[in-house]
Order: C-alpha cells, then structure tokens, then sequence
C-alpha cells in the first residue's frame, strides 16, 4: 500500500528547505504525496510559493488562507491558531499516514498539533539545531511532537537525542537545500547577470564588479528594536563602495517596519547602485551566493547553503546563534563599525572552501528510504 | 508594581491542580491575579468549573466557549487552534507579566502558544512527568516554552533539566494539590456519608463498609480501545462484593463512549451497590482516597495525592506510566483477573503511611516566593 | 458543461427538508454534486444525519466539526462563525457554481455568507414564511444573500417578492419535504408497530391503540423559559390516558434544559407509556403522523408534512406564528388546560383531508428544472 | 440606569460614519458607551483608526485584529467569520443594551449575527439604500436583523419599511456624517494648503488652482476588472492639464491590485502635478471637496457630503447606482472619454447650492433621544 504523506508548507523558506524531498517523493510510485500551503505561503505579497511551486512541477492539494493581518506578535498567535483549525479538517479529509513538517516558523506549531491531537506520525526536518529568537522554542516542542526526525547535522542529532528522543529515529540526513544547490552549481551556467536584472527594483547591477547581500529578517523576540537595526546595518552597508542587493524580509512580526526603511532608502538614494527583491528566485540566490564578495544579515542560508558553496558571510546579531557553523562565516553585534570591518575582511578573504557539514546534496533521497521503514510507535514516550 | 499574574484554566482537574495557588496569589498585596477560564472549565457538562471557581471565591476575568463538539482527536485539535486564538486576544487586552499554565491537557497548548509568541513570560507546573498519552507530548513541548518551571517531584526536576532548560528556573515546590489535601485532612471532620449520598446517581452508599473507586480516563493514542477496556475493568470489579463509585471520565477524545457504559451498566445492573459521579467535589474525593479500600483506574490522583494520603491504589494501563510513585500503588496491564487480583491485595494490605515524594503541602507559598523574584530572559536558550 | 452544485446541511431537519432534492440532482448526469455536512449534522449526538446520508446512498464530499459546546446564544454565534470559516476555504476548493442552503437555522448563516461573499449563486428553500423565533431574521436576511429562491407556498412567495426579490426568481415549487412523503406514504406498509420498538427508550408503543406525539424545539429569544414551557406540555399530555411519543429537541440553545426534563420525567414516571426517541426515522415519524391521533409541539411538520397527511395538530406557543396553514392545525398558548383541551378535540376530530399548500410532491424536479435555466445576476439589486 | 451601547467599528469609513454619534453619546451621563474595533480598523495599512479615534478623545474597549491576508472574497468571507467569533465572546463580556452597527461593508455581518443571535437590539446606521455591489446585499440582510433603523434620506426610510420593518422602528435622521461636515465648514479656515502638503506623497499641491480628486473603491462583484477600470479613469484624468488628488482604495478584494497601478503611475509620470494620500484627514477632505473643480470615482462621499456642500462629482460605474443623489452628481460608465466630458462640464458648471437630502447636521442628537426611549421587541416579526 502507499504511504500517505501529508507536506505542509507555511512559506517561502519552508519550500525552499524541502523542495528537493517534495520532488523525489512526487516521483515515488509507493508515495502518495499531498501539498498543503498555508500562511505566507499562498500570499503574493509573500512570494506567492504556491504558484512557484506549481511552476516547479508541484500540484497544491489544499491552499488555505489564515494569516492574519497586523504583523505583531498578537497575529502570530492568532494565525497559528486559525492554522490549527484548518489544518485539523485537512488532515481529517486527507488522512495522511505521515505529515511532513518543516523547520520552526511560527506557523508550523498548526501542523505539529493537528498531527499530533490526531495521532499521525510526524517527520520533522532541521530539528535540535540552536538559535536565538522564538524559533528556538518552536523547534525544540516540535521535536517533542515529533515521531522521526530528519537533522541536517550531527551538532543537531546529538541536541535532538538529549532532548530525550528515541535516537533509533533520529536521522542525519543532511540538509535537503544542499540537494538543490548541487543540482543548481553543478548545471549548466544561465546568464546571471541579465536574469538578476529582468525583476526586482532598482539599479542594474554588474556582477562582474563586486556587490554585497544583505538579508535580514526581524527578530521577534527583539521586536521594538527591529527597524533600528536595520537602519545602522543599511548604513554601514552604504558606506562601502560596493554595489547592494537586498532582500526583502519574511512575514514575522516586524517585517512592514524594515519594509517601510527599505522604501525609505530607496527613496533617498536614488543614484546607489542598489537593487532590491522582494522574491528573489532561489537559484538566482545561490548563483548569487557562490559569485558574491559577502553575504550580510541574519539569514541561515549563510551558514547553511553558505558553508557547502564557501561563500564570505558576516552573521549580525542572535538570530542564528548556536548553529553549527563552518569557516566561511565571521560573527559581529549590531554596530556600524564592526559591520564594516567585518565585511572588510571577508572581502579580502575571498570565497571559501566547500564544507560538508550540513550535507553532500543526496538528503532527499536518504529521507524517502526511512521514510518506507520508519515505524515508530504513535504513543511516544520520552527517553529518560 | 504589582505582577499581573494570568492563571489559564481548561479543565476541573486543572483547577484542582492550581486551586491552591490561586487562593494564595489572590490575597497577596503585590499580585494581580486574572483567572481565565475556557475549554470545558466553562461548561456545566463538565464540572462546571468556573462557578465552582466564583464559589470558592475566586472571580474569573474571562470565560470563554472553545470547546469543538464530537468528542475526538480531530476537535480537540480545533479546539486548541480556537482556544489559541481566543486566549491570543485575552493577552492582548489583559497584558499579564506572566502566564500561569498548568499541567498537560491539550488545551494546555492554547495557553502555552498565545503567551509564547507575545513575549510573555510563562510558569508551568507539573512539568517534566512521564505518562503513557498523547499528554507527554504536550507536556515536554509545553516544558520547551516555559520560563519558569514548578515541578511536584524530584525525578520530574531532573528531567526538565535534563530537557535542557536552565536548572536556575526549574522548582521543585511539590504538587500543588498536596496543599489542599493536607488542608482537607486537617480540617474537621464533616458527614462524608451524609453528603456523598446527596449528589450524584445510584444507590446509596454506606462508608463504613468496604467501598472501591473507579476513576478511569479515555487514553487518546489507544482511542478506538477505551470502551471495551472500561468494560474489562467494570466487569473485575463487579465480580467482587464490595460498593463502588464511579467517577466521570474528563473530556478528552473517547470521553462519550465510556460515559454511555457507565449509563448501560446503571441500567443493567440495577441492584448493585452501585454510585456513580459526574462531578464529585474534591474535598469528597480526598476524604474518600482516606478511607476507601481501594482506588481503581488510572488516575493521577492515585499516584498523587494518593502517595500523601497512603490510599493503596490499582493503577491500569499505561495512562500513569512512569510517573514516580510510592509504595502504595500496585501497576497491572488491562485483564480482568490481574484487576481483581491486585484489588484483592490492596484490600487486604490496608492503608499506607505517608510519603512526602509529591509535596508536604506548602506548594503555593514556594511559588509566589519564586513568582517574585525569578525573572528569566523571555528568549529563551537550549542549555547544550 | 455540468453545473457544480454544493448542498450545505448543517442538522438533521436540513437533510430532512431537501433529501428528495439531493437523491434527485445526484442521478442527474449534467449535474456535479457535492454535499457539505457541518454543525450538528456531522455528530452522532444530534442524530448522525452525514452517516444517515451515505445510508441512503448520498455521500459527502466533507464533514466539518464547527459546533461549539455550550447550547447557548453565545455559542450559536461562534458556531456560525466558525462555519463560515470552513465554509469559505470549502468553496474556495469545490468551486461550486450554485450553493444550495436550506431553510432557517443559525449555522446557515455559515453557507449564505460565505457562497455570497464569494459571488457564487445561492439558491435558498423555505424562503419567504413568517415564524416567531430568531429563524424569522435568519430566513429573510438569507433571502436577501439568496439569488434563486425556491418558496413552499404562495403564501411565502408573496412574502420575498414583497422583500424586494426580482420575482423572475422567485420560484414556489413546493416544499421538498411533501415529495418524501408521499413516497413515504405511497409505498408498501412496513410493520410500524414493530420497527418503532426497536429504538428510543422507554415503554413499547401498541399503535393500535391511540396515541399523541410530542416533538417541541427550544426557542432561542424566549430562552430562559424552555424548560418552564417544555415542564407544563408534558404536564398536559401526562394528564390524558393516551400514550406518549416524545422526539428530543435539536440543537438550539435550551435544548439541554429541555433534554433534562425528558430524563426527569422517564425517571419520575417509570410506568407511564412513554416512549422517547432521539432521533426517529423520518419515515417511521411520517407514518406516524399518519396514524397518530394528535401532534403537539411546535414542529414545523405538523403545519406542513401535517397539511398534506391530514394529522391533527395541535401547535403551542411563537415558533410556528405566521406560517401558512391548513385546516389541519389548532393554535394554542402555553397553558395546561388550553393545551389538554385542544388536544382533546383534535382526537375527537380524527383526522383531515389532504391539502397541498406546501406542494404535492413534485419539487425535486422542479428545482432540477430550474437550476438548469436560472441565470439570475451574481450582483443583487432591490426591486424598489 | 445607564443604557449600554456598544459601537462596533470595522474600518475608517466605518469610523467616518458615526463619528459624530461617538462623540455625542460619549458625553452622555446615561450612556456607557464601548467602542469595539476590529478588521481593518485596528491596522495601520489602512488608516490606523483606532489610534485615530483616541486621537480624537474616543478610548476604544478593545481593538481585535480579525482581518486574514489575501485581499479576495475567500478572506472577506473568512475576516467576517474570525470577527464573529470574536465579537461573540466580546458581547460575552460587555453585555451591551444595544449593539450600533453602521453601514453595509463585509465586516459589519460579524457584529450583526454575533449580536442577533445573542439577543441584543441592534441599531443600524445608513439601511435602505440601494447600490451596485455586494454591500448591496450585506445592507438589506443586515436591515432585516436589525430592530432600529436609522437612515439618511427618505428614499432609504421608505425602503426600509417595504423591507417589512416595523415602521415605527425607522426613523430618517440623516446622515451622522452631515454633522461633521457641517462642523468642519462652519470651524475657522485652517492653512489647508500647507497642511495638504505635509503628509501623502508625490507633488505639492497648490490649491489656488484647479484641481481633482479622484476616489475610486474596488467593486467586489466586478472583482476581475478592477485594475482595467481604474487605468481607464486614471488615463482621463492625466489627458485633462488640472493638477490630481488621489485617494486610496479600502481594504476591499481587489485593492491591492488598484494600489499597485497607483504606485506605478506615480514612477513613470513623475513630472505630473500628483499627490497620492493613503489616509486623508476626513477634515482635510471635506474642505477639499469644498474648494475641488470636480471629485471623480465611485466613492458615497460624492453623493452624500457632496450633496450637502455642493461639490461637483463625476460619479463612475455601478458602486452607488441607486442612491438617491443631488443635482451635483453626473453619472457616467467605465469611458475614458465620457468620463472626460462628464468632468470638463461639471468643472464648467462650477459649484452647486446645498442641499439637505441627507440631513441637516444634527443627525447624532436626534440618535440619542431615540436610543433612550425606543424599545423595540427583540423578536422580530416581519410586518406582512
């Protein structure tokens, strides 16, 4: 009989992390594979992943609309909470024997409970890793929901066994967008320079001359202070000569402030070489990534996706404390200076080795093969 | 400035569970206790919670109707996603400095999420147990987002912190419920069997001969068994000569089908002495523990209370699986023999000493002390 | 190209009140059909009508859990909001080009909102009649939300055409509740006597001996004095010799109260001949109307199935003011003697002559007919 | 006693609306008067109205975010039922004598059902009226769930009583909006010039010269062609050499994309005398429709303040189709060139005399006194 599983995705970011595993599984004939999208993930403002997705190739078995406007941390909860009760009658309709969830954005606490209430097994990918917002707590009870877990380093399997999990079902497979940028650094060169230049706003860039990467994502935890922050990384950014690609924010809760300071500098600095995406395509990103002089921000596709490429990345702040990193990335607080010293020095560094921490590129596949032979008791039980 | 301190309660065993905390924080000068109650504390069908609550003297802020009919894993989930946004907007208004959750129902979940993704500090009692349902899932998860940790024993300390939460913030400050039954007892003696005779259905009991407890609850992960296992346990205790109350099962999923044996078994068996109570008043129910011969089912209170009053108890099933327990309770798997045979010993052994593994009675006191001062960071950090 | 059609039932009086239209349009090839049940109509406490349909060969295309515990004005409203909720991700799926909703209850409020918000058709029966309880805004609101309407009698024809409607669709087709009657009563006699022993509880029925029905439904704006009104009908009918057919009430607030009383009075009145059913087979309940000597309450049956069986009725109280009636009805207030006389004539009376105010039989076919060619605009416009 | 009314604001149009009944119940000594914001009025996106009536001196009882992401008519029907849910339990809590619903927009059915299930007189605000869209339907439903009805002109009143209302009940006070305007004109002159500069964005405005003022809204049930309408308009204007006041659309489905073509227009045509404001001050507004060549769009403020203060309007489309309307009004459909000549000859025309056709300015007392002596049945009963 076929396995049922249910994959539910909440964002961009979410696809993104799981792409590779949706599109091996849509291939498996023993696999019968249901996409639920929801959240950010059906919105266009958020980057319509639905319909990216079904341009990959990806039908949508649901499409459900519950985010709730405001962008605090009041809609966070509410959202989630509205999520949940979708998410409740979906699984009921669809009655997976496994629902796939992914990573630790707020919104995944709905498919983690609904799962859970009704006695589904649930795989979790990128559990027992470490970092500093509330996604921290949100991984972490997940893991607690959760039936298999797929890690995507050993850092984070010995972090997911002491969390008290059978470790008989924690598997390090890697990390699934590895898989993705193998396949995109290992096919055929496009012409990243005239693609980079048909969407986003702003200034042409030459990427034969050096151009830096911002991403930033608000910190929840630190809400007030998320546009500030913002302010003195742009300017420190600015204060280099080096062309500018920024990319706009995810929808937690402080992400219209940064959006409205990203407008602002446009606005005001006409004559920058700056250009900014609100969905930047993810192999544009990595292309991006492998050729960039230095990724900024908070983003963990810097250590991640950055560690396998060996791309110069400077980290700002808690985000992405705790998580195992490689050599490509230097660490600095929110200050102007050392921003820019930062920065500074891994222009001069120049790019990285490759390194394999967070996987070779053959995750999905690992996962689809536990997948057939997991079997681990819906009742769990804590290990200690 | 006064702590605004928001006590969420879903159930009557919940309350039970805080009844005494409440009370305590309610007369403290320096907090400003808001009592919310939603889920089937508010409905009369089971227990009636919050006018119990008004009764003691405690005033609710909020009574809010969350609770999904049909009584199976798909509502409860609904439920809590209902719950979750209800309660979001509870904080919103109320503004609480800490949320107060209790225990590990899936109701739990709504509290525990809204006050999590808004930044509040959240205490939790009853963390780190070890049970056989879908509760030790909730429980660890909600341990995962909890601050500040009141564990009842000293094997439930070691576990949070095995978690990786920070020993700083777990208290073992005993079980809450221990302060009332110690209250109970010392209090003067009322007509227990005047007063058990005047609620509830069935006939009436005499206290001064031997009487036997059944108090069993629908295991949601083994769902589609709980009416043929009520059934099993009815009939061992049916065989043997002795009175027999019953008590309601809570609401979980399950809940319906056990509730109309209990009915058919009224019916059937008409002569027999045979009591049964929806919602018996605890202070009964620890008099009862005191002096009954025997308490069946899978209870908490059995392990619990039941470890301080030295009521000798049959434990059922894997409901109460690895909760740390005294001597005074005997563990047998679902058969009618092994039932009636450890009833049959606990009988005869008689009533236990008192042992103090679960609390000596001064849980609330500990807790406002703790309330006062501990004030841990609301992002919080895996501690390995 | 077949037409969508999406058939919303939110309780068992739905189904009963468009079943005929449902088996109709399921055999039609040109027609796609899809039945939603929510609300009460999906819980086996309320009669299980989503498990009646497939027993009658009708199956649904989802069943929503929407219904909040609490059987009070409170939790109607939240319940209806909650439907709406699924409803709209429903339609969002199914994207019906007609949604059919039926009559007057709460929750259809659900099904009108969402289809009209969406732009989809709604085609609405029962329009159009007068009644005294909340269903009277609900019905004329939905009218205003409905495109097709499918009206029961001239009289309410009259009714919407005043309210406004274009009258080019405004269709008086019969009630489709006549339809399953005259089925009903045209086929071969089943042993009534026989199978209406077989379920509810209570005393065996001889019906061959004379014997009244009681089937009263709690009303939502005199709220607080169902169980006061429910206590002196059954008064009245225990006054008299004849025995005694009870139908629980549905799910509107106060339906608990009066299910209170009816286990009171079985209790109290242990060998009256009383028997109670919870949920009575339409066909079992049409042939009794057909037999019995008298039908009190304030059902909608009794004026409308009533009308073309003949059964003497006697309507008590608001709910049923203003609707069209035959000869067949004698309208009293709430008070013993009155109820126990009017009773007692309409035994001595026997029963009436068939009258086809409410339709002959026919309207399945007719609504069939004109979905076909209705084209009604999606955007409404008063006629005045 | 003090009557407690509880005013439901769902958007700044809503605010806008009853301002004037605010402000005068709130100095009321027999009046507890709670405001209640939800939807798209507790978002700054859309014009932060909450913060604007504390601004204006009106503390708001709580402010309840309900309004889901999508901008479609799957979110309007969901919005509307999270503010059922929500308004439900916030009735729970305030238990209001009335409950004051204003206008027709998708929001306003949540505080109607919430309230008319729950038994709460409903007063509403602005019924009987008669235009193209789906608030054409909301309006009449929601007048049949009301049980006061105060309307603006006697067209409306006499729609509203062929509606099968109660005429008693219905009562032509105006329109609360007249208030203001009256208010605002008979106040002393402020720089209005200056002021209009310091917020929107885009060219100054200089006001001694001729200019237009185009507010246009998204017609829900013509949801596909809203971008084309408004290019169409937008190219009429820009042919025509007089300097452009644009308004933004509301939260309607299809704003979002009306709001792009604004952006757009304002990139390439940056050299055209334009000025583009998100929230205008209503203030600000009402002396600009004072002093305009023409307003041009399909917003009620043309018909109603318009008609009052004599500005000429250029009205386009179905939106306010059957409105009773002034002598200053030109209708015209989606043309560009038509609606070019329906401008050059009203700004010929120049301004027009006032008229009272809805109200004199005294419409908020008037209210009052009928809100403390009408005492309509809360179960309604149409009147035919």
């Amino acid at each position: 009989m076929k396995k049922r599983v249910c994959a539910v995705i909440g964002s961009r970011a979410n696809y993104a992390s799981i792409k590779s595993v949706l599109q091996s599984l849509k291939e498996e004939k023993n696999c019968d594979l249901s996409i639920v999208c929801f959240s950010s993930a059906v919105l266009d403002k958020y980057g319509a992943t639905s319909t990216l997705m079904r341009r990959d190739g990806l039908e949508t078995a649901k499409e459900i609309y519950t985010l709730i406007e405001g962008d605090n941390p009041v809609t966070m909860a509410k959202s989630t909470g509205l999520g949940l009760i979708e998410l409740s009658s979906t699984f009921q309709e669809l009655k997976p024997n496994i629902v796939l969830v992914v990573g630790d954005r707020y919104e995944t606490m709905s498919a983690t409970i609904a799962a859970s209430y009704m006695n589904i097994i649930i795989a979790h990918t990128m559990g027992g890793e470490v970092t500093g917002t509330i996604d921290e707590s949100i991984r972490h009870a997940t893991t607690k929901f959760a039936h298999i877990h797929f890690v995507a380093c050993e850092d984070a399997r010995e972090r997911v066994v002491k969390l008290g999990e059978n470790p008989e079902y924690v598997y390090n497979v890697g990390c699934p967008r590895i898989d993705i940028v193998k396949n995109i650094l290992s096919s055929q060169e496009i012409n990243l320079d005239r693609d980079i230049n048909t969407y986003g706003v702003g200034a042409l860039m030459d990427l034969r001359k050096p151009f830096l990467i911002l991403s930033y994502h608000p910190v929840t935890t630190e809400y007030s202070d998320n546009a500030l922050v913002y302010s003195i990384i742009l300017e420190a950014l600015l204060s280099m000569e080096y062309q500018l690609i920024l990319l706009w924010p995810n929808s937690d809760a402080g992400s219209d402030k940064i959006s409205s300071i990203i407008r602002g500098t446009r606005e005001k600095d006409k004559h920058r070489s700056l250009r900014v995406f609100k969905n930047i395509k993810f192999e544009d990103y990595i292309r991006l990534l492998n050729i960039t002089q230095c990724l900024v921000g908070n983003s963990s596709s810097g250590i991640r996706e950055g560690a396998y490429i060996g791309t110069p990345v400077v980290n700002i702040g808690s985000r992405q404390n705790g998580r195992q990193r490689g050599n490509n990335v230097i660490d600095v607080v929110v200050n102007k200076e050392q921003i820019a010293m930062a920065v500074a020095k891994q222009i001069e560094h120049g790019k990285y080795p490759s390194c394999e921490i967070y996987g070779d590129g053959t995750s999905a596949e690992k996962i689809w093969k536990i997948l057939q032979i997991a079997n681990p008791p819906v009742q769990k039980r804590i290990c200690y």
